[in-house]
């Protein structure tokens, strides 16, 4: 009989992190200060995050080692199956074979608590009482809520107003492992009241969340800021899902010629890739990574590297990244965790070198994938991962055509659960695609007035 | 460090399924014709079922072989694991050791689809090429919806209208999976026609769905009905819980001394609780066994064991069961799945020859030891798991004041992501308990008028 898992027992979860800083042929260039453009130092970001992971973000320390207590809440769900979609390769009739990673069955549904543990996990140690995050369809904000829960930290998300008025459940969720959330502008924070008076109804956006959440860190010492993605950290964190990857395609006697993740910020694509590109860049193997975003929101296959704020206002650190300029507002798409203006540092440094490619995928391709998908295999993934998927099944039909067999390896980095009115919008016609013109992207590139990266 | 979770590898699957008939002490009376109250033969059901499960619902072989290809189905998210609990025991201060068998990681989210992709098989294999089912809440429906997908059958619910019109999204996942639903009544039967003239706002019950699903496949030989629970072979179906949890078991080092399971016509019950209570039938061990129901539905605590119609209408036979009287109309408890009024023949035999016990609680009990669960493990419960929850906060502390180590294993049968309105409604304070009064349940009972069951 055909195996369709392949799954590891819980002394195979891995006990370091893989930092690919070690092992970039260019490593990338400093953050500077907002204000002075001069590289900032750990003191700058001391205020917002723990001493450890400040010391994470910098390192080039090939392994970083998992401490106990977060390998113990590892184990609440982890390690996670890799499958191989027989179904799916007999629907898409490929010679193509195709495997997926699944980290649906963590608390909160996504690949997110990987690192919202670790991160938790440092902020207690350091005495922090409070951890305060953005969210927008609350994705983020439930991963981290279900850390503090676990650590005993008190959390504070500040959920984008519409998200929060269209999308009670997460917010029910969040709640249910003790956190607060409140629907951004608040008036909680300066910067929420100065929008409140000017527009009691503003809808809210993630970077006035942003600035809500940090403003919150700031004002007390011992109120820490999380991120969910971008930063080195936090990609570094995800790396179990592709160690663990690694060891399943062992146990299935394949090595992947392809490895597809959906890209928001890159903690996504990284988790599922780093480990992989390791063995292009230290053992010679030649495997390609191709990272999947929207078309609605195209910073890697039509923006620019540049130095860019990682936020709307301009409060953060400038970073040199794949951008679409910090101004940039996405279309609303339902792939909530993929409409982030820019790209974290090391993939687009990566990406720059050629090192990993990236394929944008318009909404509606991507729900029609995503419901083969659900028909084929069983698990109704989540918008975001849908752009994996709409890629393999690219790469799955040229090798059709090709009448070639590859091994393609995929992060199905979440099910859809909680997205069920968006697929429910799209039975019923009401989605559309959103390509932005040449035109468009041209004007949103000039405008960008940011450093450059050299 | 300690080990959170016993996982098996998909040669564990089971290869049979385990039939309790074969060493229950006291077979179980049979079912009787509606109409004559002789007991019925095969030819009664085969307008309903196929005949390789018409033929299971009556045997009395120890095992029955698990088809290939239901086998290869299971594969898509069997085995599941078996955790330890050790947040939760902390939380509760409990020396008591407490394990969970976890069944939401299935397509559909809880154990149904062991049974749905079983009858789905059988069905195709006799050329049916339609299914009909009615639905309460939708977890039947769409574990119905993924199994017939899965083996290329159309699928009809029949969802209940309240529900219909509240829950939307457990529809649109069974669209997902290509599955047609109507609102019940609806206007494609007799029976929906007659309440709809009578009332053209009725809100539906299930009674009224069972109805049009079973006459939908009445009226056309390609059509068949399928049911979730109550009938013997669904509860053989879903042994495979309970075959994997004992290998489990094994592993940990532990034997259980109270199983635990939440009760609404039997089958989450008998599928984690009958390998076990093999072993008390046949090797002698006196391992407790504890059904969960709640409060507003106390077939099994403060029902009486009489034959009756599985239906409100009386289209099905009689079956000898504890029962509140088919005209029984629940309280709208949010555990959709536990609202029946019969409990299936094989467990009522048991109850009745106290092989079994059955305990009671109250929805705010439920929710409380649900959200305590959720913040201790991670995982979100389904209302109907968090009965089973509630027994087990029972049982560790009663451990604790007797100052006795216990194991305790229960069956956390799926996940409530599908659920938070629930919860949201319990957070806002807006539900309640619902205790029958001596008084009415009396009346109940002095209202059955069906056959003794002698």
């Amino acid at each position: 009989m055909k195996t369709h898992k392949f799954l590891l027992s819980e002394k195979d979860i891995p006990t370091q992190w893989y930092n690919i800083m070690a092992d970039m042929p260019n490593k990338p260039l400093p953050p500077l200060h907002p204000g002075t453009k001069e590289p900032i130092g750990p003191e700058d970001l001391a205020p917002l995050f723990p001493m450890e992971l400040i010391k994470q973000e910098v390192s080039e320390e090939r392994y970083i080692d998992i401490p106990e207590e977060v390998q113990d809440a590892y184990r609440l769900w982890r390690p996670s199956p890799l499958h191989r979609a027989y179904n799916f390769e007999k629907m898409l009739d490929t010679p193509a074979k195709i495997y997926f990673k699944y980290e649906g069955g963590s608390p909160s549904g996504s690949h997110k608590p990987n690192t919202a543990i670790a991160q938790a996990y440092y902020n207690k140690m350091e005495g922090v009482e409070r951890i305060t995050t953005e969210t927008g369809a609350g994705q983020w904000g439930s991963a981290l809520s279900f850390a503090c829960q676990y650590f005993g930290l008190e959390c504070e998300v500040y959920m984008v107003k519409i998200s929060y008025d269209q999308k009670p459940y997460r917010k029910v969720l969040m709640n249910t492992w003790g956190a607060k959330v409140y629907a951004s502008p608040s008036d909680r924070t300066e910067a929420g009241r100065a929008i409140l008076a000017k527009n009691p109804d503003s809808p809210g956006s993630l970077g006035i969340a942003i600035s809500e959440a940090i403003e919150r860190a700031v004002m007390d010492e011992k109120t820490k800021y999380s991120l969910g993605s971008v930063l080195n950290h936090v990609l570094m964190h995800q790396t179990v899902v592709g160690q663990e990857a690694v060891k399943q395609m062992e146990m299935a006697g394949d090595m992947p010629d392809i490895v597809v993740a959906p890209f928001g910020g890159g903690s996504n694509f990284a988790g599922l890739t780093f480990p992989f590109l390791k063995m292009n860049l230290t053992e010679g193997r030649n495997i390609r990574f191709i990272a999947s975003e929207p078309a609605s929101c195209p910073k890697l296959t039509r923006g620019v590297f540049k130095y860019d704020f990682g936020d709307t206002i301009g409060m953060t650190p400038l970073l040199p990244m794949y951008t679409l300029g910090h101004n940039f507002v996405p279309a609303p798409i339902h792939a909530g965790g993929l409409r982030y203006h820019g790209a974290g540092v090391i993939v687009s440094q990566l990406l720059k070198d050629k090192l990993i490619e990236a394929r944008a995928h318009q909404q509606l391709e991507c729900f029609d994938a995503g419901v083969k998908f659900a028909k084929a295999e069983g698990i109704l993934p989540a918008p975001e991962a849908t752009h994996a998927i709409a890629t393999v099944v690219d790469e799955a039909l040229k090798a059709r055509e090709e009448g070639k067999s590859k091994v393609i390896l995929m992060n199905l980095c979440g099910h859809g659960h909680f997205d069920l009115s968006a697929y429910q919008a799209y039975f019923e016609g009401q989605l559309s695609d959103h390509e932005m013109s040449e035109n468009e992207i041209n004007q949103l590139i000039a405008a960008i007035d940011t450093p450059e990266a050299v």
